[in-house]
Formats: structure tokens, sequence, C-alpha cells
């Protein structure tokens, strides 16, 4: 379990924000490289996939290794993760970026997806891709891959620091995952900056209120200039006002 | 002809299974490399591309030998190929993985399907690609690439041995395309593959409708624990009493 | 001001071809390289982006120059350019192909569209990219970004020569972008390529109606055989009969 | 310590034979992916470097956690590891093929001399590769880069199974590298190995020989006409008397 | 044979000059892209290769093709080519840009050698590039490759167009090489280009040796200044009149 | 003319230090991208090379604008650069990356070598490479590349900020180029890092002597062992006491 473990408070303020507005959060705490590269959703969800990592690493494939029969072994390393990712965690695997075959297919994601896990994702490519984008669970990828992933890949550590789109992923980071890309958060960060990141969120949608009415970005993004951080208060009084109390 | 026709039934398994699957059971049998990389469909069609391979190979362009002029030579190897790839077949194009210019556009590829070809298919990519989305033949690429192929690539030789996205692929052989990718299936294997890979999706399709219930993958997938191959058997009686006699 | 200012019918026409016939054009001139490689619109606009080229020059960022606080300068070069291209121009980003940070997000695009700019193009990635790609204004770019641009790029010059995917872009260039690609057409030049590409759409729009009438492209496309070429007389006159005078 | 640790007369066996030789032995058994790709001698030292694998695996940094201060832990994975390779090992980096920063210098480099560890690879680039070009122990990477570490890399696990340049690496399989480039022997099959490219290092001496004296190759090499193997036999002989009993 | 065969006088010219100036007489006649991208020599010979290309074409590697035991057959295409490749000629092959594997190794280039063999070119890698480098041939890879070619690539096709890094190769094509790279004259214009580059060479020796006397080089490299003109004269006559008569 | 010119006592000492401790230097103060990525020296000079940056921009080459004849144009930028680069200036070019043209040939670097200029650096490569590699200037690029840059660069700009490699370069930025690579020093950091690096040279140097001698890393490198500050200290009174007096 993560010293850190994600809050539920803070999971809601995540689903909420941009991993764009996340990025920046982060890049004022002097990181700069938390964003996977080179990584997107098989399908746009409508939501932000929210949770801890559960690693999986992959190497080189040796033959002798990697035959189908390896699949038969019930402690092969990728079955097993498959079947002991936490639910509400997200499952990202270490593909050393290379799609040349898959690192997972429809029936593990949909396993996944029936235990609660709550998204996954590899630097690599899913095979069964189109069929993996109409499941209800976020997944990403760089390209489909059809594939098995013996060819090139095999799955040899569970839960251990990982790369993966060129970020560093420790087990219990925090992953943000919208329709664009995913971020990293490191745990111990996680609570200031989804709450940094909201109150920017409510800014920037401020900023594009006053941009869609015809306004300057000079001064007002960011906000030199103080009469808009004046406004912006208004707005967000006006803003609470229309949100009935649950 | 090739030694090795395509059969009608082979056919008809073969519109049924996926890449993913069919590059497994060529996996068993040693091959590993007959998935075409990197190229995938302009548009989801869904329904496989399947048909025997006639190919076209591009070699890069000399400016002297490829002015707009070349078009008006009626043996301009690439209108050629055009105008005579069987019916029922896929044309298959070595671009050199280079899609800065295009392989082809919507005119040719509209001519192809009226001739009845059964796919188009690039490791470059097609100019005019939105058109050529919208016709009802199945095309696969990179990327979309509007300049004339004549700026890097020469149509060179038709229906020799060639590459594409680095897959073997000769005349003949049989490619099959979901909508995530395509697999070359060597000509004298088609048959065994498409009944084996027609069994393994039987089974494929039992094990989501068990993950679907809540079942592990252990044991399941691949069925190591006799139960399920019992299991299986009994769903898939269940399943041919659910189709009519046709 | 460009020497050769976009006329109000050179765009009109440009409206209505494609980048591939466009490119056609250019290469009968000996212009080889004139379509950005690599980058493709956000989403499908139904229309053709079209306008001259205003432009902005990334540099790789130095750390101690690209703190966040660089934005609050109202001199910065990026908010400057958004606030300064004109409209009905294209502001088109040279961010050396680097998609690893943004080139810009949706509050400058959105500023970029309240001002009637006509298009926005970056051979890097936008962040928010979801977003822009509802805005009403075409938008291209290689992928979607989340880091801030501070990230890896800094903002150097404005209105210079520049590269955009491998393309030269000088400022007053035209730009036409359609659902595949975008082109840069040297401006002196606009004027004769448009009545020369909008000929060759008429051209190429019979020979798709009469390669969907089961017509072979051999003497059609091109035209070596006169009697396509009469019968496009004849078919124009029709069309043109069809069209009510405006 | 592993399972079968390399006995004297193999290595002996792999200090006189190429690493070409040894591919095309591990082909025979399948392995066709054991060579390390993109990683070459600093200098050419006369000598083949021979020794089992001692790992290092990096991944990407993160910036709180790679700050210079970090090489003052005396527990750092990076400088434990120098420390602790055994001697007549060969340390191998998994470097993520990242030459961008450096995996090691020459300080590092000259302590492993010094402990009498056999050679040292990283897939990625050392720094003062110059001055480490010089020293008396064989070093393969892929390009001289001098910016520290932890600029992009963070050394995180020490002798477990990595890929480098691709290939997969187990601690204590046995690397073997000429002055073209490194391959990877699965432990357990070094022995038979060493011994069938001793042989085939013998037969392939005849054949430079009888080339060289203006043979054909065909039925030479391979031996497919039977008189080749009878010259061989005689020529071995020959060969033998030569060298005086030692 | 070519319809235009190497003739002595050109020869001997082509192997007084450089491939950047043979490039430059290229581009004045529209040919851009005739030079051999990302190939060097294995060693620094001290003269030109010139000769003819005769081709070799590699295809994607299929694995049931390639084993081993595809060497004894004695119409291998590889083996068949070495053995046919003309005295005089530069035996060029098309690996694809595929470096994982070997193009060829030491026995077979030194068979080229033996039979006067005038180079041997590959747009992938040698094995035993060590030896090779020592052998009085020149050669031209990417990097070594100890691998097999079995591995990745496929002999398929002798003697017929290909490409080679990139640029277009015909048989009978002249291929020049120096310490640089190597460019492939079409062999229509091989006569025209060898004399026009033998007049430019003298002129940049002129002006090598007019900035090494300290001349700026604006109105003197191209010359526009007329009195470089004259002043070249003179000089050539001094030159000429330095080389006795032979 | 910079407002941080080039002292020649910092000069001095830049000279003397390699670019990995320089690296590291720069990190210290947060600048972790300044080392010019993929370059390399032409031919070991036994010096570095150390002076101000003078920068001259290409873009994409469009064909009607790089005929051979613009080098008649005394005006043409590449020209203008070579004449007007100061003495003791280092000239870097931003070829964007790309050597698939030359940036500059021999007659040009010897030119700048006879004006008396300190080093010539690109990101793409030279022409005549192995003449350059003759001279006596230092010379950094890539890979040799013998079209003319007219093929695919145009020289566009001088003395600007551009990108090295994707390193940030500004005119008058110090550079040191050593026999791996060359970092970009910002000029108002030229003195103190400097300084810096030529202390934490003599402390790497005495690390050196102590691990020849058998010293364990730990405590030494970095030194956390205080013994290891005093031990240094006693080293270097020997060290400088053996340096006879200017």
């Amino acid at each position: 379990m993560s010293e850190h473990p994600l809050k539920p408070a803070t999971r809601a303020q995540l689903e909420k924000v941009s991993v764009a507005t996340l990025a920046t959060a982060l890049y004022k705490r002097g990181l700069r490289s938390q964003v996977i590269q080179n990584v997107h959703p098989l399908s746009q969800k409508g939501r932000n996939m929210v949770g801890p990592a559960f690693t999986l690493r992959y190497m080189p494939a040796r033959e002798d290794r990697n035959q189908l029969v390896e699949f038969r072994n019930p402690k092969h390393p990728q079955r097993v993760a498959v079947e002991e990712c936490p639910q509400g965690h997200v499952m990202v695997m270490d593909s050393r970026k290379c799609a040349n075959s898959a690192s997972a297919g429809d029936i593990l994601v949909s396993r996944l997806m029936m235990r609660g896990v709550a998204g996954v994702v590899t630097d690599g490519g899913f095979r069964d891709a189109m069929n993996i984008a109409q499941l209800d669970i976020p997944a990403y990828h760089q390209r489909p891959s059809s594939p098995t992933n013996l060819t090139s890949n095999e799955a040899i550590e569970i839960n251990v620091p990982i790369g993966c789109g060129d970020a560093p992923v420790f087990p219990g980071d925090i992953l943000v995952g919208d329709d664009d890309s995913i971020i990293v958060i490191p745990a111990h960060l996680a609570d200031e900056v989804a709450e940094e990141a909201t109150q920017m969120t409510a800014y920037e949608d401020f900023v594009l209120s006053r941009v869609a009415a015809g306004a300057s970005i000079i001064g007002l993004y960011p906000a030199t200039d103080e009469k808009n951080l004046i406004a912006f208060e208004a707005w967000l009084s006006q803003q609470n006002a229309k949100v009935p109390a649950e």
C-alpha cells in the first residue's frame, strides 16, 4: 500500500481538471517530464481516468522463454498482474515504447474492467483495440498492434518503478488521463496539486468566458491586471450561486 | 494464378476472425513478422478485408523519370496495376514506408473499387484520404499524404515479392485486414489457419462471455483447467442451437 | 503587408480545391516540398482553411528563460503573436517538429478565433486539443501535447521565414488546409495556381464521374485520349447548366 | 551466483570467436535477437570482451529525485553497482536506449577497471568517452554523451533482467563483444555454443584461405560439396601441426 | 550489358573528383537525390570507388523461408549475386535501410574482391566489419551488424532497379564513392558529368589555393568577379606546366 | 558585441576543462539542455574549441529560391556569414538537424580558418568532410553529407537565437567543444562556470589518481568523507609544487 493513498476528495478533484492544467501545476514544482509521451486514448470516455499506478514491466522477449505455452503458467506475470491490480488502480505497462507486438488484448482488459480497475495504459499497443475501445474502462496506448506480446516483449516484474512513454512511474503515483493524454503525479503531491489545479481550472474557465466575450489575453492570462482578479471573484460567486447545494 | 487460390469457404472463415487471432495462429507456426506494421484503415468498414495479394513495388524517384508527363504513358506501372489487379484481390504497395508523397489517390482507388478489387494497402499514404475513406472499398495506409507519388516514389514492378510495413508479401498470399491492422497469410497455410482461427475465435468468444460474467482468466485463458473446456463445449452447443440452419 | 495580398476571388477558388490538386499544380512548377508533413486537422471542418501566413518561430527552451513567470510579460512573443496575427490570416508555428510540449492551448486558440484569424497550424502539438477540436477555427498539429510550451520551446521571433513540417513558409505565403493536410503556396503564385487547380478539379470531378460509371483510367486520367476531352467539355456544359446563376 | 558459472575453458573459447559466428550458432537454436543493437566499442582492444552479465537498470529521471546531491548517498544504485559488479563480469546497463545523458563517466569506468571487471556496456552513452577509450577495459555504447545521467535517467535496480539495445539480458548470461558488436548468450548454452562456434571458426578460416586462393563460395560455404569437407580436414591437420604443443 | 558502358577515360576522371562535386553537377541537371544517405566507408582507401551498379534486392524475411539450410541452395540469390557480379562493377544492395542483421560478411566480400569487383555497398550493415575494413576492396554500409541476414532480410532479386539509402539505383548506373559517401550517376550522364566535375575540381583546387592565401570567397566562389577567371586560367597553365607529359 | 564578451582568462580556463564537467556545473544551475545532441568532431584536435557563438539559421529550401545561381549573390547569407563571423568566435549553424544535404564544405571552412574563426558547428553535415577533418580548425557535425545545401536548406538569418542539436544558442553564448561533444554556456555565466569547472577538474583529477591507486568511489566521488577533502588539499599542494612558475 502506498504511503500516500488516494483520498476520495482528491480523486473527485482530479476527475474535473485537465492534464494540461496538472502539467502546469507540476511544472511550477520543477517537474517537467510527467506527461506520458506518444500515448492516447483508444476512445473518448467523456470522463477522466484517475487512480494510483500498479505497474508491469516488459523486457525484450527471448524466443525460448516466450512460446505460447508460457501462458499456461498460472504465475505468468502478465496474467498475475491482471488478476492482482487493485480495484480503483490504473494498470501501467512499460512496453519499452515498442508497439510491434501487443501489450494486452480485449480479454485481459475486459477482466481488468470487471475487477473494477480504473484504467489501463501501455506505451506499446493493444490488440483487439477496436473492441477495447468499446469497453467501459479507459485504455491508452500508442497504436493498435495485433501480434501477441510474446513476439517482442516478456512480462518480467510487477509493481516496480518503470518508465512509460519516457515518464517516470512509481507504484502508487496518481495517474490522470483525459481525452488528450496522461500525467503521472507523484503520490505525495496529489492532494496539493489537485487543489491547485482545481483553482487554476476555475480561473481558466473564467478566462475562456472572457475571451469568448472578446477580451484580449494580455493582462488576463495570466492575470497581470488586477482588475481581472476582481472580475474573476465576481464571476466565481455568480457561478457558485448557479450550482444548487447538493 | 497462385498455386493456392483462395477457396470461398476459407474466405468466409477469414471474414469472421480477427487479425490478432490469426497472428497467434501463425505464431504457433513460427511466423512472427506477418502483421503489417504502422498501417491502419482509413475508415472502419465493419467487415474484414480478405483477398490474395497483387503487388506493386515503388523505388525512390529520380527527377528526370518522374515528371507529370509520365502518367500519359499507358504502360505506367501504377496505372497498369490498377487496371490489372484481379477482382477479389488486394492491391498491396511497397512504398518503402515513405509517406512524404502519395501512393495513390481517390480516382485510382475508385477505379479499383469499380473493378471489384477487395482492398488496397500501402505502407506510405493516400492523397484524397478523406474521400477514399468514404468509398466502399477497404483502404489502409500510414497517414494522409497529398503530394503526387512522383515526388518521391516511382512505380517499378508489378506482382513481385515485396515488403509492406516490414512484413513479407508474396503475390497470392492471403491478406486479412480488420479495424486494427492487416496480416499476411502465406497462401499454402490459408486453409488450415482459417480453420484454426475459427475455432480459436469460438473459444475466445466463450472466454469473453465468462469474463463478462466475472470469471478469472487463470485456468480459463488459456484453458489449463479442464472444467473450462467442458463448459466451452456446453456453451458451444448452446450457441449453435441459437443459430437456425440456413 | 505582403506584396501579393490574397484576392477574395483567389480565396474563393482555394476554398474549393484539394491540397492534393494544389500539390500537383505546384509540382508542375518545380515545387515539390510545399506540403507540411506529419500535421493533420484536430477535427474535420467540412471546409478548407485559407489565408496568408503569419508566423511564429520557437527555439529550444533554456530553463532560466522559461519559467511560468515569463507569461506575465505582456511582450512575450507567443502572446503578442496571438494578439497581432491579422484577421483572415493563418498563424503558423515552427515548433521544430517537437510535440513533447504544447505550441498553444484552448485559451490562445479561442482568442485567435475571436479575432477572426483563419486558422492555426503547428508542427508540434496543442494542449487542450479535445477542446480546440470543438472550436470554430481550423487547427492542425502533429498530436495532442499537454505540457506547457515552456518545457521545451521558447517563442523567439514573429513573422520571419520559418520551416513548418519541413515545408518552407514565408510570411504572406498562402496556406490551404483540407481534411488531409496543408500546402504552402508562394504568394506570387496564388492566383495562377488557384485558377489552374480550379480547372484541374473540374476535370477530376469529371473523371470520378466516369470512373464511377465504369470507365478505365487509361486515356482518361490523364486525358491522353482526345475523346475524353470532348466528353469533358460536354459534361462541363451540363454541370454549369445545373448551377443557377448567382 | 549463476547456476551456470562461466567455465575458464569456455571463456578461452569465447575469446577467439566472432560475434557474427556466435550469432549464427544461436540462430540455429531459434534465438534471433541476442545481438545488442546500435552499440559499438569506444576503441578497438584487439581482444574479445567476455564475461557474465551484472546488470543495472535505469528509468526516466524525475527532477526532485535526481539532483546532484543524490550522488552523496552511498547507497545510490549506480555507485553501488560499480562497487559490487563481480570481478570478471561485464556490467550491462539498460539506459532505455537514451543517449541524451551519460550512463557513466571515466571515473566510474576506471573504478570498474581497477576492480577487475571484464567490460562495461550501455545502450546509452558515456561521458568522458575520449578518456574511457584509452582505459584498459572494453567499453561499448551508442555515442558519447556529456550530460550527467541525472538529466534523464535514474539508476533504480541492480542485477534484474533487462533489455539492452533491444536484446534480453539476464544476470549471469554470457556477454561476448568484439570490434563490431556484442552478443548475449543464455548462460545454459554458453558451453555448447562456445564449442560449436570454435569449430565453425575453424571452417570459416579454411573458407577464407580458399577464397583468398581464388575458390568460388558455391559448394564451399556452406560445405555442400563433400570434397570441401575432406579438404578442410586436411587443412585442419596441417594447421594443428603448425601449432607447437604448449 | 548497359547501353552506356563505363568508358575507361570516364572512369579515370571519376577516380579524381569528389562526390560533393559530382552532386553539384547532377544538381545543375535537376537531380537532387542521387547521394546514398546514411552510408559510409568501413575504412578510408585513399582512392575513389568507381563502377557500374550490379544490384541485389532484399525483402523482409519470412521465417520458414530463411533457415540456415537455405544457404545450401546453390541458387540462393545472395550467393549467386556474389558469383555473378561482373568484374569492375559495384555490388549494391537494397537492404531496406535495415541494419539489424547483416547484408553480407567477410567471406562473401573477400570473394567479391578476388573476383575483381570494384566495391560493395549496402544501406544495411556488414558482419565481420572489422575484417572487411582491412580488405583491398572499398565497402560502404550503415553500421556493423553481426546477425546473419536471414534474421530479417531475404535476397529476392538480382539486377533490378532498387533503392539504396533513399537513392534510386538502376543496373548500370555509375557509382562513385569517396571517403565521405557515394553518388549514383545515371549511366547516360556519366561522360558529361565526369568531364564537368573534372573542370569544377580544377577551379575548386584553385579556389582552395587562393583561400589558403587569404582571399575572400566573395567573387571567387562562385567566380562572379571576372578577374578570378583570368587568374584561374593563369594558375591552370602553371599547374599543367608542373605536370610532366606522360 | 555581446554584453558579456569572453575574457582571455575565462577562455584559458575553458580550454582545460571537459564538456562533461561543464555540463555538471550548468546542471547545478538548473540548465539541463545545453549540450548539443548528436553532433561530434570530424577529427580529434587535442584541444578544446572555445569561443562566442556567431549563428546562421537555415530553413527548408524552396526550389525556385535555391538554384545554384543563388550563390552568385554576394549577399547570400551563408557566404556573408562566412566573411563576417568575427575572429575567435565559433560559427554555429541551425541546419534543422537535417544532414541530407551539406551545411558547408571545405572551401568555406578553409576561409573560416584563415579568418581566425575558432570553430564551426552544424547539427547537419559537412561535405568534403574528409578534407575538413585535416584543417586546422575544429569542426563538428552529425555525419558527412555531400549534396549542396541548396538541396534541402536555405540560409536565411544571421546571428539570431537558434537551436542546434536541440540546444538553445544565443549569439554571444560561449561554446566549448572537446573530443566528445559541445556545450553552450550562457554568456553571463561563463566566468563563474569556468572557475567552478576548473576547481571540479582538479578534484576529478585527484579522484582519478586515487581510483587508479585502488580507492573505492564511495565517500570519494563525491567527497562525502571529509578525509578525502583533506587528502585532496595535500595532493593539490603537491601538484602545484610540481608546476614551475611561468
